[in-house]
């Protein structure tokens, strides 16, 4: 079963990146973002303190900058990078920076145009130190091609969807487990940890010897994140030490790692018989994700769906709850552009993908909030996550 | 039980910045790393595109500058942070920074002198665009200030020490749990899943009421990384779809999350009866890691730890196989300064903690590596983890 972007797929990537270096003349991009190198190659590594970058050379061979112990990892991986050129480690008795001055000069680049998306040269992470690659290259003209590969992936592909679709059907699995597994006792993580497992196992049985998670350690990433009771108003919870109990709101949510791309799924559910209060806020809310919902379509703002659900909010009398606008861009990352937002003026295009979840929260009482993945199409736009949304489906008596 | 920093300890770190503040007549700190944010307050959120910053002035509130979604939530984790001023949403009508250089203004720093430890004045996430903070309060000077908290953090303090050896103690058994649970046919995402269900459970019932993980969703991360088989001999792999079989090596790893810090443990272990090769590779590796630990001593330079192990591969003809440096700090983030690592001429001092990891990997065959994390101390060193080292001790039958 094919679940990754195909190598053909990933090499039209790179030819419409080299489009651009060529209408732009630039000779080169330089990519020092893991998540833009997964998504012109298919390769994924841990970002860390070592400096790592993609270069794509107009003409030439796309190569690796890395640290040593990604060479051996790359072609596991890829075909389309063509050379991996690597030094020992970082800080090293050569900044690693040094060694990729040297690398772009044996590639011919010190004197031409090299588009680039962080003028550092490197990440910066985990207390990565050095001077910019700007710096080391004085005669090369560096230019700022920081949004060329996120605007690329605003639209999705039909193969993208595709994975985006088949991520839904496990995160509805992982969902359903959290359902059945909360009971009044127990600690979310070890229901989220229970329905993570469960949900692994299952998928790998069922997904065949083939599957593997490409980009996170574990394919399912399925839980509350401490979204328990009076914590589930606030809407980045991290953890909680609180354990479920009857007359509880839960948040819980999945995403499932498909190819390198996930879905979201959220759902609220009510821990015993709902009260008339959190009946009220649940309805509401599920009245201003279909608001939301209804607005979706090429060519609407962002802005007006972000507004749909407001007004819901604002008729309810609860618009002093809303913390957050109505949904974010999703695929490769867990929140991307297009942002369902108030302020933002650009339009919806076909292809899009989308989480629509309008939420409100009350402090010392509880939040409420549905997350569903949502595909922009001509006509509207279609659900691609499809769990119960209604209360009495979330009610775990 | 106090598995936190306290309020006290926070409360010293921030006296620390002022003084340093002082000292170089700025009249404020402006941090955007959430790192740098928790050592300084224990306030831990989700870093996004959503722009979010600590302001530390000289006199004045110590003020939390985010979306209004983590309004609620600062207020339950800390009480250093004395202030919250808050936007909607990002893109948002108006942009966060904007509301940002309100803020400062509103705080009487709009002509002052401004230690900054990224310019742009957001963490820069997830598709974040935005104007720079400096460009936005022209007539503020902005000083380079990244470097202030990863230095405060290199020497650990007795309570974080502490803490790392509470994470030790869970390490230990997440590792033997991954030892148990490992057998033949079972994929080490699900051998994985296992030992951090079950190690949480155990933590949570042991620890208390009033455990819970502060930065991760998840205070048990155990697991091999695809570390399996062949597979071994990447360091950095993230999956595999490789089942366990006899004859494997195998890499097990946890770290545990305790009041925010963490420890690193890992084991080479072998499924089956050890082969001669692997022997003899097995043996040179606790050879490496024992030659570099009895290097470990305040006053020495972090280069003759990188050199100790190196010394020991070379001796045995394995210098080849040598793909990373001996080792790291430790504590707050996966890796962290200082480096042991051949090309680092800084001194080791008592109080700093670092991972001893030097590995040896053979592609086609496998990889070798343990780590421990280790304490600087005047006389020398000590070990903080405890796991088994040895081959019998870590074969699986």
């Amino acid at each position: 079963m094919e679940l990754i972007i195909s190598e053909k797929e990933y090499g039209r990537r790179i030819e419409a990146v080299k489009k651009v270096l060529g209408r732009r003349r630039l000779d080169a991009l330089y990519l020092t973002n893991a998540t833009s190198i997964f998504y012109l190659t298919g390769y994924s590594f841990i970002s860390t303190e070592r400096p790592a970058a993609l270069v794509i050379p107009l003409d030439g061979k796309t190569t690796f900058m890395g640290p040593l112990l990604e060479k051996d990892h790359v072609p596991l991986k890829t075909r389309l990078i063509e050379e991996v050129k690597t030094y020992l480690d970082y800080p090293g008795e050569k900044h690693p920076i040094e060694h990729f001055a040297e690398f772009l000069k044996e590639m011919g680049l010190t004197k031409k145009r090299i588009g680039i998306d962080n003028k550092a040269g490197a990440a910066g992470m985990w207390g990565y130190q050095g001077p910019p690659i700007t710096r080391k290259l004085p005669e090369a003209k560096f230019v700022d091609m920081a949004d060329l590969v996120p605007k690329m992936r605003l639209v999705k592909s039909p193969a993208e969807v595709a994975l985006i679709r088949e991520s839904a059907k496990w995160a509805n699995l992982a969902v359903a487990l959290l359902q059945e597994y909360t009971t009044e006792g127990a600690w979310d993580v070890e229901v989220a940890l229970a329905a993570s497992l469960d949900a692994s196992s299952i998928m790998k049985k069922t997904l065949g010897v083939d599957f593997e998670p490409l980009r996170n350690i574990f394919p399912v990433s399925a839980g509350f994140r401490g979204q328990i009771g009076e914590i589930s108003a606030i809407p980045h919870a991290i953890g909680t030490k609180r354990k479920i109990k009857s007359g509880d709101v839960v948040i819980a949510e999945a995403g499932v790692e498909i190819g390198g791309y996930s879905c979201e799924l959220e759902r609220t559910m009510i821990v015993g018989k709902p009260s008339a209060k959190q009946k009220r806020y649940f309805e509401t809310m599920t009245k201003a994700q279909e608001a939301a919902i209804q607005k979706i379509k090429e060519g609407v703002e962002c802005s007006e769906v972000d507004k749909a659900s407001s007004a819901v909010f604002k008729k309810a009398g609860l618009s002093h709850l809303v913390k957050h606008h109505t949904g974010h861009g999703l695929g490769l990352e867990g929140h991307e552009p297009p942002w369902l937002d108030m302020g933002n003026k650009e339009k919806l295009k076909a292809g899009m993908v989308v989480s629509c979840e309008p939420g409100i929260y009350e402090v010392g009482f509880a939040g409420f909030r549905h997350s569903d993945t949502v595909l922009v199409t001509k006509e509207g736009c279609e659900l691609i996550t499809y769990y119960p949304r209604e209360i009495e489906q979330l009610t775990i008596t």
